[in-house]
């Protein structure tokens, strides 16, 4: 195992052909389905990852945070912002609006307003869409409410209405296949409304909706103009969990020094905590058990699949305790290096910064 | 309110006079009980901040990795690693405790042995104790473990035996302050046999103890001999519900912008989420409902006690949701900036990487 040798602490491995089969996967199930992808880049954060997705066709992106696209601003060159627009950045709109083709998210009047008076760059809007996740937008079925932000930015001089921007933030809560395409016909159904409406006033308009749940496993977006999916560049075990079956596709993994061994309750302790992972954790769906993470081998070419009967089961700051079977225990000393496929990859490699190639390669990302 | 001006996205305020009073408080308290203080300095990480324990006469450290410890160690020379030593950074152990007093806890003899084979210059080591938190260490009640790792420790040529460190994880789980001193005299009792078992053997050995909990309340400390909590330097949200009765000496808040209002929710979103404030929360004491934080209002000098009735109640990456008053709700607009003490400051601060103090100062941190 080449990048072995460079692991001492906590370091987060990086399978650079489960990834790039991740990209090539999702980019050949837009062009079958004849809509556009925006990738979401939240989840790796990386030019140099980014340039994997342009390989594969990919020419636009989406981000989460201004400073996110100021990142990718000098490779990219169409960046939605998928997030309410902050109008306290206007500065930095403005500027990063002269340089690229800039598409920001409106969902209330005040912002419109407050923009018409800053903006000195032009940029483009979708107007955020609340069709079921109640957390922004306006809701769908409030009709007099879109066409009248509509008109707003419609009569803006320096913004260009782009479209609808919905986020299917149910999918997160699914357990299973058939959940996640019932959450996916549903808003299909609701997007060919609001569709229906709306189409005659704005021909050009574009609807993007799209998350990694439903994009992993739905086949028909007739619906849909662009999907953003992001985490699906690595997957992990929510992904796992919610249903998207992909324990085989995770791209990757904690590698973690053992620290200590307590034979008495089954459990080894890794150097690796919610400082390296985060604390995201769900309860595995067979076992009535909180999890942080599934328990791999790191071998030659990568690691094995998730070991039966050994979990992440209680995290610190900087500790981690996996409660492991009998032949587990034996099997690793302190000192040894443990793998385990983290919860929610986007918590994790935000705070691991950094990702180590199978390759032994080292890949920055913001 | 001059730190305002500075406020464009989420931002960790630090109540520069709050967090003075805090180091304070505790410097006083090891003092009138003639116990050793040696704070931890996970939670804050700031040369800058670190130098204002020395000017309350602190002059040794407790860190939680290698890093930290190499972070302080160009100012800070007596520095505890307060974390089962992870063997696989043997190189530089022996670089960082050939500069200054590093102290290094162990619990297992793999790690001792193998030790003796790779220092090249002297370390101080306490033998971890697990007195009923079961993470980390021999079990107090198992003497004969104990006494065999101490006296491998004792035999080595690079390794001088300091003592024994405990941590009382277990005040975590505490509610309230009886809780919290049930704990910790419960502690103290164990702590007394294992003095008295050992004293005569190791006459000079140090026992190290304390976090912020039992810190905090109480008041007898008769069976330690240094103590070494940390979150106190800013306490949280956590502390309050576990019982550390702390909410006016919380000296961190979050400053996050407005950037959605939903009448029919009365919800606020606020950009500030997960990757801001990290996801601890906890169920709310009086009320049966997680939160991730408590609303405050900014406002000159400082910010208000916590708001009846406001709580930060849903988190995603970037978004925090506040569930608020209809007087609240109808005070703020989008573009605002509104308050949030965060819940668990260790983390936020981790994760946000700098301080703005209320006089207008970055405070950068490792």
């Amino acid at each position: 195992m080449p990048y072995r040798r460079f692991i001492k602490e906590p370091t987060l491995i990086l399978d650079e052909k489960k990834c790039i089969a991740n990209i090539r996967f999702m980019a050949d199930k837009a062009q079958r389905n004849q809509i556009e992808l925006r990738p979401h880049f939240k989840t790796h954060v990386s030019l140099e990852i980014g340039e994997w997705f342009r390989e594969c066709g990919v020419d636009k992106i989406t981000v989460s945070s201004l400073a996110m696209a100021e990142y990718f601003a000098d490779r990219w060159d169409d960046i939605t912002v998928a997030f309410p627009i902050n109008i306290l950045e206007w500065e930095r709109i403005n500027l990063l609006a002269s340089k690229i083709q800039l598409n920001i998210l409106v969902e209330n009047e005040k912002a419109v307003t407050f923009l018409n008076q800053k903006l000195t760059a032009d940029v483009f809007a979708f107007v955020k869409v609340d069709a079921g996740n109640h957390r922004t937008g306006i809701d769908i079925h409030n009709l007099n409410s879109l066409e009248k932000l509509c008109k707003l930015v419609e009569a803006s001089p320096k913004i260009s209405f782009k479209g609808f921007l919905i986020h299917a933030g149910e999918s997160y809560g699914a357990r299973g296949l058939r959940q996640i395409l019932e959450i996916h016909e549903s808003y299909q159904n609701k997007i060919k409304k609001l569709k229906h409406h709306f189409i005659n006033q704005y021909p050009g308009m574009m609807i993007s909706v799209g998350d990694t749940p439903t994009c992993s496993q739905a086949e028909d977006f007739t619906a849909m103009d662009e999907i953003r999916p992001g985490n699906y560049v690595f997957y992990d075990v929510m992904q796992w969990i919610i249903g998207s079956n992909v324990l085989d596709k995770i791209a990757v993994a904690m590698a973690c020094p053992i620290v200590a061994k307590h034979k008495e309750r089954n459990q080894l302790v890794i150097y690796g905590g919610a400082v390296h992972f985060a604390r995201d954790n769900r309860i595995h769906p067979f076992l009535d058990k909180t999890i942080y993470g599934l328990v791999v081998d790191l071998k030659e070419g990568g690691w094995s699949a998730p070991l039966h009967k050994n979990y992440y089961t209680r995290m610190s700051q900087e500790h981690g305790v996996l409660q492991v079977s009998d032949e587990m225990f034996d099997s690793y000393e302190v000192g040894d290096i443990i793998g385990v496929l983290p919860m929610h990859s986007c918590m994790t490699a935000n705070l691991m910064k950094k990702y180590l190639t199978l390759g032994g390669k080292w890949i920055d990302r913001m």
